[in-house]
């Protein structure tokens, strides 16, 4: 518990309204989308980047832990209070779009503002913000940053860090610093902004994000690829697109998937369908559309595709999408515990990674139903425990688990494609990481935060 | 000068001829483009990652100063021993292009491979690779990465930084460090890669460069827009571009400029001319081009051009070029000393910046011939001492510059758009960065080389 001197001092730097110490704040603040539960000892909810560095000095100065939050919808608990602390929640007043710059084609938010409203805020105004996390209803951006987010529309046009552009942030210290500006290019000092992006919180609050934009493309339209098992599907997806496919987004769906979704939503699939590739391509000129059908339509024969479709209208959009977009809710009639992680491997290993993954499953006795973002190497695994009530079955859950992120690894794959680490993968860190690499990232903890204050014991760090 | 023994200690780790202290070679190594001297102690040749570890090693157990380099083309310094010490020479050895995979669509080459080179390998085989900074046939990609080089392609393609997959790369300690894997989203961990590139060889010695390639776009255009003025011109570029066009380049000179090239080299430019806009458009369809250039048209009119050229063929686009690869030569006309900067802006301060930039120019009696990258807001602003042989010349001429950066900064702007700080724009960094902002390089600095080995004194650290 906090010492209630702390909580009035931290009163007085934000005003008591913005400070909540309840049990009943605290419980709400205790968990993410990982529904593991961490309690925070008070909630602060800063008014502006002035409260933020208030905040910071004076639990550096005291070392108390503070653990900066947006809406808590991460998957790796890198907003959880895993050592307890404060939780600085930048989504009560911090969330405002600050500024749409035409003429420089940037964005300029608070780290509260979520994803979609902003998505929407800039296609009002012709241009686009292509990250679109899965959580992206609400998510919010500066969550975005911390955990270098990706989405469906990566294949094509990057993840967050090909957006950021200029941060402000609040060093565990007090101080501000702003690193980078409104400028394309900037090599002036070490790439701040860079290191910023993805480190969960862990090194310094941000407080501003400047974010590119690019003008919202005119045309889209919808494909699907139908494919009799994963091995054809997961061949086409890096042949396509190593050979002038460049669709916005290329997710996959194996038979496991394909099968619960049919089941639990009563819909209508092809029969034969072992695997589904499933996407966008867009552009500014319908011809630029029709010439990139062609090319996947062609590809994906090549690489045994059994059927392909073109959505002829955003109805018939809707409804090819309709499976991939429920997968997840679909996959639960496996099991009553989904361990669900993200592994990233290079393209060209795709068929392999899958083929060692469902028999890694097979070797316990789960089934381990597999969807994503197939088109830039992410997958999201999902072993599915029959019986979460049942000990030794959770600990085969893990177990698989662990030994998925070795055979990733060994792939020249990473733990995480876009999730980040937190508290759930840091105990696989030693998987991916030699020490050296381990002391580095304590190294930069370090730099920035030498009282380790700042999200600590998250990245296994 | 380094102890005999030290000498003796490296001739051992590399062989004895891989390491060179005679005068000549000490000579040789001791200038890179912006023709200041620091003379090393020795200059060693590594053959490998394993002899670079070896030897970092023992300069970090004898805090021996070291300092990596390619071919020595930087505009700042970033490659000499402003402090004395070992220069770790890695064009001789380590100038491999270990694999192009075509699966995945990436470059893996040694640091020493000159860009140029690269870029030919990998269009060979229908791949393209963007970066390309005006020294691309003669700079090395290490270098290109320790300084986050751009180029002319940047405005549509962007800058190194947007190509660097993965890294490995040899810690002052000696220990061998690998930063990202061949996929495409890796968010475990802090992004090292990201702070390795424009770190300007302070923080670790790049071995391995892993670099993402595209399809080779299949037509090209070239396109020159002719203005009354500069401020025309500097409207045209961001109002196009934030309006959809999006040309590969966006490249500007203005009057002085023209002039020169004009005169030096005696060819045929529009009398009218006050400013240029030149670059080329490209794309897979030709649909595509055309519609590009009739965006740039139309844009370009509305703001005041008042003539647009296309190339018809390829002896047409490089007569356009010509005066845009001569510029930096062209200039000289102008004075005995070119003191050169590359300022970036954000886009739509080009106008007022330009105008700034003239007004000093004029305030000091000098000719400020201004080009460069204006698609990204990136000029080369070249103040034209008449007589470099005048202390007073060159005294103003370097005031010049230090008003012209306290002007950009206070425009939004930064230091280096693309050449990096190195020792030649040390002294400005307190124009753009607070002492909280220092403090922390300082710190990163430290956390990857606490004994302050590795290229010590480059921007301003």
């Amino acid at each position: 518990m906090i010492d209630k001197k702390h909580i009035e001092a931290f009163s007085k730097i934000v005003r008591p309204e913005n400070i909540k110490s309840e049990k009943a704040h605290l419980i709400a603040y205790s968990y993410d989308a990982t529904r593991t539960k961490f309690q925070p000892d008070a909630v602060i909810f800063p008014r502006n980047e002035d409260d933020i560095s208030q905040v910071l000095k004076y639990c550096n100065t005291h070392k108390i832990v503070i653990v900066p939050r947006g809406y808590g919808s991460g998957f790796t608990g890198g907003a959880l209070p895993a050592n307890g602390g404060i939780v600085l929640s930048l989504d009560r007043h911090m969330d405002q779009l600050l500024e749409i710059d035409m003429e420089n084609m940037l964005g300029i938010v608070q780290p509260g503002l979520v994803n979609l409203d902003f998505q929407k805020a800039v296609e009002k105004v012709g241009l686009f913000y292509p990250p679109d996390p899965a959580s992206e209803a609400f998510s919010t951006l500066g969550g975005n940053v911390a955990e270098n987010a990706g989405g469906m529309r990566a294949a094509k046009y990057g993840i967050t860090k090909d957006y950021v552009v200029a941060l402000r942030a609040v060093l565990p210290s007090g101080e501000i610093i702003v690193a980078g500006k409104k400028t394309i290019k900037d090599v002036a000092g070490f790439n701040i902004a860079g290191i910023l992006t993805g480190s969960e919180g862990a090194l310094a609050v941000i407080t501003e994000i400047t974010l590119k934009l690019i003008p919202k493309p005119k045309y889209k339209k919808t494909y699907m690829g139908i494919f009799p098992n994963v091995e054809n599907a997961m061949n086409a997806v890096f042949k396509s697109l190593s050979t002038g496919a460049n669709p916005v987004a290329m997710e996959f769906l194996d038979a496991l998937v394909i099968k619960a979704v049919r089941e639990k939503f009563n819909i209508d699939l092809p029969e034969k369908a072992g695997a589904i590739l499933i996407g966008d391509v867009d552009g500014n000129m319908r011809d630029e559309l029709d010439t990139q059908i062609d090319i996947l339509k062609k590809s994906f024969k090549e690489n045994g595709s059994i059927d392909f479709t073109v959505a002829q209208n955003d109805d018939e959009s809707a409804k090819l999408w309709f499976a991939r977009k429920n997968a997840s809710p679909a996959v639960t009639i496996y099991g009553t515990k989904k361990l669900n992680e993200d592994i990233s491997v290079p393209r060209s290993k795709l068929p392999v990674a899958l083929a060692g993954i469902y028999k890694i499953g097979e070797k316990y006795g789960f089934n381990v139903p597999c969807f994503g973002h197939s088109g830039d190497g992410n997958i999201h695994v999902n072993v599915m425990v029959p019986d979460k009530d049942n000990e030794q079955q959770m600990h085969d859950g893990h177990k698989a688990i662990e030994e998925i992120f070795q055979y990733v690894v060994d792939l020249g794959g990473t733990l995480s494609g876009e999730h980040g680490i937190g508290t759930a993968k840091a105990p696989f860190m030693d998987i991916a990481f030699t020490n050296s690499e381990m002391e580095l990232f304590r190294s930069i903890k370090k730099a920035f935060d030498p009282n380790n204050i700042l999200n600590p014991g998250k990245m296994g760090l």
